[in-house]
């Protein structure tokens, strides 16, 4: 193959290239890395690059386009449709560049949600029994694992049945004798039985370490967890490394199928995403990964599926069962995690491939499940699921909101980190947007709060409309058109702490409107499936990206949730990972989690005549049918 | 490093070596294989060679010596102990060669001992069942591994709880599409739980299969059986390939310790030996090693260890506790087994380091442990093992009897198999050895049986004397002096099937001599602990390598048994391999045999001052004190 070079300008990057390669996998290859959401499909638009010196053929000309780039300098391309065959040199703009996968800490767990008290005794997933046997003599020859298992008796008879598994029982008779019959014992709780999962030195003060996760089709976010205590030490979090390879898990799931080793390739992507946020909990809270002997997780079917490599092609099709409810406890080395290779692995159960663990979590941590109020659940991440129900029937729904509240597809949304923007307000009069961020640092992006407060208040002053356009000729500069596009200018580089303006584009406002239409035409739908009406709802949660500062007047007012009485509606933030940790820390807590998803009906909205009619319907602000939201002011 | 060459005459291989190296190692390495029982330590000798040109070099002044070869055509030394410096030819006795490590048919188990009736209902230890399960739909949408468990369930309600591993739960949404939903499910009994340890298409007429394995020190046997109803399509068995480690679990052990890596390279043998035995059954009875689905495995604590891959040190320090008693049910893929991956393999309990799972194995199969009877159990292995009491208690010792019954270190023994002599009777008169062979063909060596015969008998006829010396001046030709001891050749080579004389040296006689009575001083001493005296005992049974046509008489004789009524005593043949049987086929034959392992006491009779005096007292034929032999005409 004849070989050509590609320069990445901005990088200072010279990566030699095979003729028939695309610019994003050379880039990929070079470790420059782009934005993209699709797989390389040419579908998100988001490799977008300029070609300022030689020229790059077509892969596919109903994807590929060429045209001018900014300034008129070189030819605009999509670097996952643009094939090389001769030297080129490509300037990469900002908005293409990848996400950032920075790790952000994340804020404690809210209490409310994470009450152990709920499931006494504690009983974490793996508890840590540290023994003083006595040695082996002519009047007591009991095997090894018979001693342990004698001392683990004495100190509680509730840890039969229980076996070990062969690694650690290879290990046991030399760190029985190395440490004179002085150990740290690790018992795992498997459900039905029990699991001596390591046998250690008793070092004084060791502790034993889980970690509750949440892996989020967009985020993921880690809280690391004293099970001796239920503390947490602290939390972080990053976006999904799984990203680079379509932005909702449908995309994903294609993307598995397309070629072999691929389910293999997205399975690495998650592991080196955790892999990541661990080392940085582990280095920052100073733990060794040795320690960490027990992990929780929620996630959707196919995230979960894709950390187990299991092939999802089945949830996709029609009714979209997943491999397993509640799944067996696993081991950590075997899911290649960077924690003790016998720690063990819960996985939040499903109901169904689109009702995953995650929201099984959620109805845990929020106790819905036990409570005589009819409650809602409402999480807003890459899908939207909803669950309803109370202490005698559930029922779940699942719509596919895309990940716009999540900052993906947005150019100008960020993670909730210092300089997010989490509250705003558009003053017209001074034509000046007024802000609250993070850390009180100046703009950098917007949060999903951030997000939300957006629309609400451009909707409020007329810089878009009800259908979310946005008004070209408004009176403000902020107002203008981009090079495809209207936008607003909601922060100058004079306001913000990047050089370039910080705005939001009329296919950034489309994808929200089409995430918040999605999730209210998923809770109308499936509370007229049981002909309920919103106003009977007594308690909303509403979960997801959105932290305890969400307003929930502006989610109503944009309609993306139902205009109920606001007293009812609380905001739970990740109550997945709040799951995880109950999940973690309690056995009564795993228990339910497992009969929860089993109780929890599935109602397929895909097959509902209903669910497209309301999805346009409620593609406005707040809703065509102003009737149905006679507390907002429009 | 210079290179020289070894040229192995007989074998017309030359091969290279580097200085240095003993001939021992090049030998191993270019696969010519001599005997050696100690790990090429220079003390079993066996490993004796003929330097026909060139010379070699001492490793050990103690152990090494050259001394003139047969027919002064060179020198003899052991390979073991001399190291190349220079080219050389060696010349390779007979008896020098490795062990005969052919696979032979095995004789069916003993009816008495593998009566699954004792059992009912019959439970396998992995059961197959050909399931047709409803495919999901919208009004069905329970997850495949509900769906599953769902099918079980209505086959047998008691499979809960059950679980799932995840190599299997990976395969599971596509192996149930792919198939239509008609499955073969195989479930394994890991006691407390089951296990879903495989899916598979339903094919028709598709068998479950299993083995029972017996893994001796010197012996391997395996049973291959029909899961579904416990029919044996056949059994195989060879030599032990860890006997080139050492012939005892002692030298064995030592030698795992000597360098890094052996004991892998110690499992590496036994997983070799059962490879072997494998294929040549998969090859005889037409079967997949996917079929074979569940082993039950009866061996001594340290056979076990190296095939799991524990150290097995501790087991030799006192009290010589195991690693554990009950293992868990481990899998077949993770011990390298040439079985279906996730086969379920459940190991028979130990009791002590020194009285294993073969011996737990042996007591289910007799059933003492059900008995109102005061029973014996001798296992004359290459460990000699002794149970005694009743279904109130059970008592066990160990004594290190050396594998001479197990032919391993007599020049003249063989397997039972074509040729080998199972009844031998010397007649002075004509000067001739009187005998029985099986399949009736000319003398190739002798058995177990055969071997207590014939120290019965040249001890009746005067050729040995009471201490078993051969008497060198007995009146014929027979009995003369070889290179360094006296000899007595049972078949001259125009009597026999090969081309050298079989005969019997004082060296074989004096290994035989001494694995009897460390049998015998065990039974005596473990009675005498709990002052019962041999008339006391109801019933013996006498395991080992001994089938079922063994002469009680001569063993009682010979004083490898202990004088009591001829019968009470019962020749049970490989009762190890019955328990084996048992526990593969009997979900309450794998609870017993747990049961019986914690019930037995273990004695160590190691540290019990009456033993060496038993010892040297029962290395005369039968015994010094002839009043303890009442019916012995001596």
């Amino acid at each position: 193959m004849p070989t050509v070079n590609i320069t990445f300008e901005d990088y200072e990057i010279v990566a030699p290239a095979e003729t028939g390669e695309t610019i994003l996998e050379v880039a990929n290859r070079a470790g420059v890395r782009l934005a993209s959401y699709c797989g390389g499909r040419g579908v998100c638009r988001q490799c977008e690059v300029v070609i300022t010196s030689g020229a790059v053929q077509p892969r596919d000309r109903a994807h590929g386009y060429q045209q001018p780039g900014p300034d008129a300098q070189g030819m605009s391309v999509l670097a996952c449709q643009s094939v090389v065959t001769e030297d080129v040199t490509v300037q990469i703009p900002l908005r293409s560049r990848a996400e950032d996968f920075t790790i952000r800490d994340t804020e404690p767990l809210p209490s409310g949600l994470v009450d152990l008290a709920r499931f006494l005794p504690i009983s974490a997933l793996t508890r840590q029994f540290v023994l003083t046997l006595p040695q082996p003599s002519r009047e007591d020859t009991v095997s090894d694992l018979g001693r342990l298992k004698r001392g683990l008796l004495a100190e509680d008879p509730e840890v039969e049945p229980v076996t070990i598994e062969l690694p650690v029982l290879r290990e046991l008779p030399l760190s029985l004798r190395e440490n004179d019959f002085k150990v740290a014992v690790a018992v795992t709780d498997s459900g039905p039985i029990r699991k001596i999962s390591a046998v250690r030195p008793a070092r004084a003060g060791q502790s034993s370490l889980g970690l509750a996760i949440d892996v989020g089709t967009s985020n993921v976010a880690v809280q690391l967890v004293d099970l001796a205590t239920g503390e947490t030490r602290g939390g972080g979090m990053r976006r999904n490394g799984q990203i680079a390879y379509g932005e909702d898990v449908i995309s994903r799931i294609i993307w598995t199928q397309q070629a072999a080793g691929r389910l293999d390739q997205m399975g690495q992507a998650i592991r080196a995403t955790l892999s990541e946020i661990l080392s940085y909990l582990y280095n920052r809270y100073e733990v060794a990964a040795e320690d960490v002997i027990a992990v929780a997780v929620a996630g959707n079917a196919t995230m979960i599926n894709f950390l187990l490599g299991i092939d999802s092609t089945p949830i996709r099709r029609s009714p979209h069962t997943p491999p397993a409810s509640a799944l067996p406890v696993l081991e950590g080395g075997k899911l290649g995690l960077d924690v003790h290779p016998q720690a063990a692995v819960f996985c939040q159960p499903a109901v169904s491939g689109f009702v995953g663990g995650d929201i099984t979590a959620g109805v845990l941590a929020t106790g819905m499940y036990e409570s005589e109020e009819l409650s809602l659940l409402v999480d807003v991440g890459t899908n939207g699921e909803i669950v309803v129900g109370n202490n005698d029937w559930l029922m779940a729904a699942s719509t596919s909101a895309g990940p716009a509240f999540e900052g993906v597809g947005v150019e100008a949304a960020m993670p909730a980190a210092a300089g997010a923007v989490t509250n705003l307000y558009y003053n017209p009069d001074k034509d000046v947007v007024e802000y609250e961020t993070i850390d009180n640092q100046p703009p950098r992006g917007i949060c999903g709060t951030g997000l939300v407060e957006m629309l609400a208040s451009l909707a409020a002053t007329g810089v878009i409309d009800r259908s979310g356009n946005i008004d070209a000729d408004f009176d403000s500069p902020r107002a203008r058109q981009a090079d495809y596009e209207p936008e607003f200018v909601l922060f100058w580089p004079d306001e913000a702490a990047i050089a370039e303006p910080i705005s939001i584009r009329q296919h950034d406002i489309d994808n929200l409107l089409r995430s918040k239409a999605a999730v209210l035409a998923g809770i109308t739908v499936l509370l007229a499936n049981l002909d309920l009406a919103a106003a009977e709802i007594e308690r909303m949660y509403l979960a997801g990206a959105f932290g305890a500062s969400l307003d929930v007047d502006k989610a109503v007012a944009i309609g993306l949730l139902p205009d109920v009485p606001r007293q009812r509606i609380q905001v739970v933030g990740n109550s997945a990972l709040a799951g995880a940790y109950l999940a973690l820390m309690c056995r009564a807590g795993r228990r339910e989690a497992n009969a929860i998803a089993s109780s929890i009906t599935y109602v397929d909205l895909s097959t509902d005549v209903r669910f497209m009619d309301e999805f346009v319907a409620s593609n406005f602000i707040p809703h065509t049918d102003l009737s149905r939201f006679p507390s907002v002011d429009v």
